[in-house]
């Protein structure tokens, strides 16, 4: 199927996603779904409290197949990160230790160059209440901490998992993630110059008829303010047709509402 | 305590967030959790599934009751966005709708610059399965398309929550809360949804009093596109005014119009 193909080609070459000791498999399966919205696929899980395979990881994972599939167990971090060349951990900002601090932003954009280069690359993340043990630090190259409200600032695994997954993809040549992208699509049926100023001239001729314009001298204003009004709206051709269609409706009324 | 007055500094001013018809209370406690960690706590529920308090979504938000504590119960999506002046649409890019629709990080700027201007903002999410209906999106300014793996684009509900809130704390202390904002100073008087809708109500009874929506069955289309046509103008309190002015002005005519 051309979906399945668009998913493989999106998944190719991205970065490992390590998570040490998770402790419920409903993180692991929602970090999955996770993973897969933002086309990575690379999931690694060292001593998953619940084991592995899990149905509640299954069930969360909203059928990310693609992920939970071929998701690898392994005995300790070390061998889970054994292959990488660049680990960054997904840290709050250690404390007591030298170390480079990125953001989720700052991180992803350093994942994009290594995969570019053919460099192995992956995030380690720790457990859901106790996060990356010190030693898991130490054998990071740097940390990405994602910035939150200091007040509250514990994220759920999967949650972190989603916020850097979002920021990978979001940093890729996909067109989806070029940029500014505004109402794509919307001027197909844009009507013309025209079509908009004969619309304009019959609202206000019905206006004027029903003695709207009043005081005089006011009219001119109240036509500008109105037609700009109805600028700002982008008007299809379609739109112009409903307007001029409300327009009669309105002026001339159904035959029950002329009070003859 | 410093952390606790640190919390509360962060979450004044925020946008109202807002869930349609949530399924599970799981994914409610997990987004208030999510809305925390970034500085948010104006959380709307919209005929929530599960009723609510939710004893599941107290358990899975991690202790945010600083968001589910005040999280307020709506009957409807447009009781839910009333006082707002802006509602933004965290949806897939619509297909059959003409709509702007902005990236996460475009939407949390205007987000940024409505606050700081004292605007009133929302955004507005669906449930899980079948997201907003199009009725929603008609009545929201603009869209919000998280970009995401086009083979497997569905978001958990939390997550497009969490998405949204990084965006919108991670342009926080930038510039760009004040950067390029389209329609500058425009919307000083901006409308507000009650108004907006009031004046909807007020031109559809008059269209259906004119036999203006026939046939029958397409009344509900029709509807939507001529709210989304008005939407898109984002209007002032002026404008609904002088709106509201045009409509009566074309349903009931002048003394002479009528013709006796």
């Amino acid at each position: 199927m051309a979906g399945t193909d668009r998913t493989q080609s999106l998944i190719l070459g991205g970065p490992a996603f390590v998570l040490a000791r998770p402790q419920l498999g409903e993180n692991i399966g929602s970090a999955a779904r996770a993973m897969l919205n933002f086309g990575l696929s690379d999931l690694r899980l060292v001593e998953p409290r619940q084991g592995w395979p899990n149905e509640k990881a299954i069930a969360s994972s909203s059928g990310a197949e693609a992920v939970t599939d071929g998701a690898r167990v392994y005995g300790s971090t070390a061998d889970a990160i054994a292959d990488l060349q660049f680990v960054y951990a997904a840290s709050a900002r250690p404390r007591d230790m030298a170390k480079t601090v990125l953001t989720a932003e700052e991180g992803a954009k350093r994942l994009r160059a290594h995969v570019a280069k053919g460099e192995a690359a992956g995030v380690l993340f720790g457990p859901e209440r106790t996060g990356l043990h010190n030693d898991e630090l130490a054998i990071s190259d740097a940390v990405i901490a994602i910035p939150a409200n200091p007040g509250f600032a514990s994220l759920n695994l999967a949650h972190a998992v989603l916020l850097i997954g979002y920021e990978w993809f979001r940093h890729g040549d996909q067109p989806s993630s070029r940029g500014p992208v505004r109402r794509r699509g919307r001027h197909s049926g844009k009507a013309s110059s025209k079509e908009v100023m004969d619309m304009f001239l019959h609202l206000e001729s019905e206006l004027d008829a029903a003695g709207f314009f009043w005081p005089n001298e006011k009219a001119q204003r109240m036509t500008r303010n109105i037609r700009n009004m109805f600028q700002r709206a982008s008007l299809s051709e379609q739109d112009v047709r409903t307007l001029r269609g409300i327009i009669k409706a309105l002026a001339e009324g159904s035959p029950k509402r002329k009070r003859t």
